[in-house]
């Protein structure tokens, strides 16, 4: 079972995501005006049950952001040793993670376009796994790290190289302009640790492969991920953790390839989906 | 008129302050649940009619981060020019600014302790004055900036300083510790540019200055904050910036001087008043 975020004729609707079509099912829980309030409630499983038999609702459907109203997101920098000496500059594996967050507005759904602003013709893209926490808590131990996932996501961190460089110790303004990463297509519940132990995540632009790496070969494990980030800070149902990107991005061709409008990048992984976007030239 | 998030007995208001007490205004208006939920529907100005001629409700009062449910919170890395030589290393004035978000959760209230963690002592001090944008934007003109914001609050923007360091491009662990900062006393509204323009903002710990400087001295104005923040994403209302913090921080003296348990640090800005907070070690 696979829950959505989407809109159709001018409203917003979450539900359960079928061969058929969408199955809304925000009208069975009006105490949950959100997918995220579902998430917050631990009220996946719910979902599921209530879903079970019923008629697809919607079948030509516009993919929303998957937790538009996520509050917290954070993004683990390039977590994935180098496999093509991309990286040259001789440093060893970093001690700890490179961290920043996102705000939800920088992410746009599934099937729609990225938007390439015109102050920056930079875009690049960045296949990443997104895990949900589904169960809160502070200094939470690798051991135990895996309960507290709720689902997994896929996602584009899509990013304005030019400006991640213009300060010298934060990448913030290179990692959110307005839509220009996407986040979905949809939530696919976490059940058993070989969905992320097992994957293998690809990324590929208008069908060449960029990116093609296997989650076991992280630097830093997801389940350490969870256990370092909630040293500093308690997690809650609905944080969001984009767990880092393989090697392959854009900037790191020689020469540099960027998108540019109708490209179409693709990141996927087994067992959760395929994440498609176009880009665009942002409308000025 | 001020306006502050509360607490009294267990339960959560907001209203508006004043020199004989707190004026609960929320049962005034339940389409707005917080104070964020008034500023988002540009509401200060009915909250101040409401509260007058009022009674005082409560007298006897904690003081709560000041927007608790802020969704997003941008700063400023240091952002005045330095006053003691204390940044030694040649580097010219940047051409763009560091930013950095911070969660809500890394901040508490007016009169509350800052949150010393276990793990690491080097927590430090930041006073600032922080701006709520209360009408939304994007590629706001420097000439229109300052119609955007609603509000002006003090944040100090506390740090674990060993932590900043961890990534070496991103200070996000060291910034998001729980209840490491404080936002507050309470917001006042913004209506006249010599709030701002003509503003001190004065840092003691223990009484003894610490950071002292004007808010003309900065090196990237909060006009220009604005203008450049709102380049590369959307301004909506109940955004907080925090504009930057003078020099004189506790890991800048020689040798560091960290926050301990019983210090109180108090942010001074005359107009906004006194963000005051002592220090307690977290009991784990």
């Amino acid at each position: 079972m696979k829950f959505a975020t989407y809109s159709s004729e001018g409203a917003t609707y979450y539900g359960a995501v079928t061969d058929a079509g969408l199955i809304a099912l925000n009208d069975r829980f009006p105490e949950w005006s959100t997918l995220f309030d579902a998430v917050q409630a631990d009220g996946l499983g719910k979902l599921a049950e209530a879903a079970e038999g019923r008629p697809v609702t919607h079948s030509d459907v516009t993919y929303e952001m998957v937790l538009p109203n996520a509050r917290r997101i954070l993004c683990v920098g390039v977590n994935f040793p180098d496999r093509n000496a991309e990286y040259k500059d001789g440093s060893a594996q970093p001690k700890y993670m490179s961290l920043f967050p996102r705000f939800a507005s920088g992410f746009t759904g599934h099937d729609r376009p990225l938007i390439r602003p015109p102050e920056n013709q930079t875009l690049d893209y960045e296949g990443e796994v997104a895990i949900v926490i589904g169960k809160g808590g502070r200094r939470i131990k690798q051991s135990d790290a895996y309960d507290h996932i709720a689902a997994l996501t896929l996602c584009n961190e899509g990013t304005i190289r030019d400006w991640v460089r213009h300060a010298k110790f934060n990448v913030t303004q290179g990692k959110n302009w307005d839509k220009s990463g996407a986040m979905g297509p949809w939530l696919v519940p976490f059940t058993e640790a070989a969905q992320l132990d097992e994957a293998r995540i690809v990324t590929r632009v208008n069908g060449a492969v960029r990116q093609d790496d296997v989650l076991s070969r992280m630097m830093h494990p997801i389940r350490r991920e969870i256990e370092y980030i909630s040293t500093f800070m308690t997690l809650e149902p609905g944080d969001i953790i984009v767990t880092g990107t393989p090697t392959g991005s854009g900037a790191r061709l020689d020469p540099p390839q960027y998108l540019k409008p109708g490209d179409v990048v693709e990141v996927e992984v087994d067992g959760i989906g395929i994440l498609r976007n176009t880009v665009e030239d942002e409308a000025v």
